[in-house]
């Protein structure tokens, strides 16, 4: 699982069949305060994330693993809306909303 | 998923027999203003995807979720053609055709 | 398998339904001697590790393979803690605790 | 999958009982003109691939979808022999043998 | 699967309960002349390797397709000890022992 921003939206309407209806963030990696600084990658939702969240960013097989998401082509999934991260005892990041 | 750009096509006539009739894509990955700028792999399509489009490509074993890939050593998927994409509240791309 | 050193949690009360309860440690990738040198994930953890700690992190669907995590989307999960790390016949990490 | 070329063989006596008879290439990623220039990996052969070949390597859990592979620790494999690549509407390699 | 030079050994008792009894070495990717020159991981043996052997190393879920690690946490496995390596028509490796 990795940290990651929500910063935009990615729209396709010629898509595998399975996914109609799928709608895809654009997300990147963030550090423990919450600046993005890495990869950018599309993740399906799971939990009503919104753009400028922090999110939980699951990869691979586990994305199949929740009900709407099994047996299709889903490689990077949203699980998660992060409120706090606590770094070397540190508060690193709190959601503001 | 990543965001690719399609730049061309693999033949390949000696294959593993149960990939035979498949047609591989040579694909970029591009940042969300559709520039080409990383890693290239080759992909299977699923989406009727054409050289010069923006796409989805899943990897890994999401990639077998769908009919015609179903057990097969297959092992990235085009899965969608990009319309648009948003970044920050921004208009980052739009597909021109 | 890698090496990682437990620096921190992350809170994320907005998560997918299933896992619900599982609680997520940042984690820095270490070298032998156990100094963070590398990328940061967040993970389960299985045995009861705690911040400091140098523990092993598996990845991929290999996290799913114990009671707890089974069918959920979880690719990143502490399965040991580490006590000694020996490489090219000297020690170079001792648990101190 | 990724282009690769075939550089060279790996002999290994000593190994996983349910790999014994599996021969292994040595193979280096390559650009779509066919010249190595990336990571290189071992992979095992399904299409009779031979030293000098620019070939097509899957990775991952789509190795072992065929019969010879299937359930064995596999990881990497070649899946077919590249005859052209054509790149922006360029032929950039093709197979001289 | 990748080239590994055996480097060390971890130990670590506080484990996964289904891994007792595993033993990890320390491996670290190697160049065809079995120079050390890359990422350091945590492997289990499943060939009866020992420090200072290169190794083949698997990854991913290649590596529970053995019986004693069918449904165990493990994402890397050594699974075959190296003899030769030749590359480019040229011997660059060859097992001391």
């Amino acid at each position: 699982v990795t940290i990651c921003k929500v910063t935009g939206t990615v729209v396709a309407n010629q898509k595998v069949d399975r996914l109609d209806g799928a709608s895809y963030f654009l997300v990147q990696e963030a550090d423990p305060a919450g600046t993005p600084a890495g990869k950018m990658i599309v993740a399906l939702d799971a939990v009503q994330a919104g753009e400028g969240d922090l999110v939980l960013v699951a990869q691979g097989s586990s994305c199949r693993q929740i009900l709407s998401t099994r047996e299709k082509a889903v490689d990077a999934l949203i699980v998660g809306v992060i409120d706090l991260i606590d770094e070397d005892g540190e508060l690193r990041y709190r959601c503001s909303s």
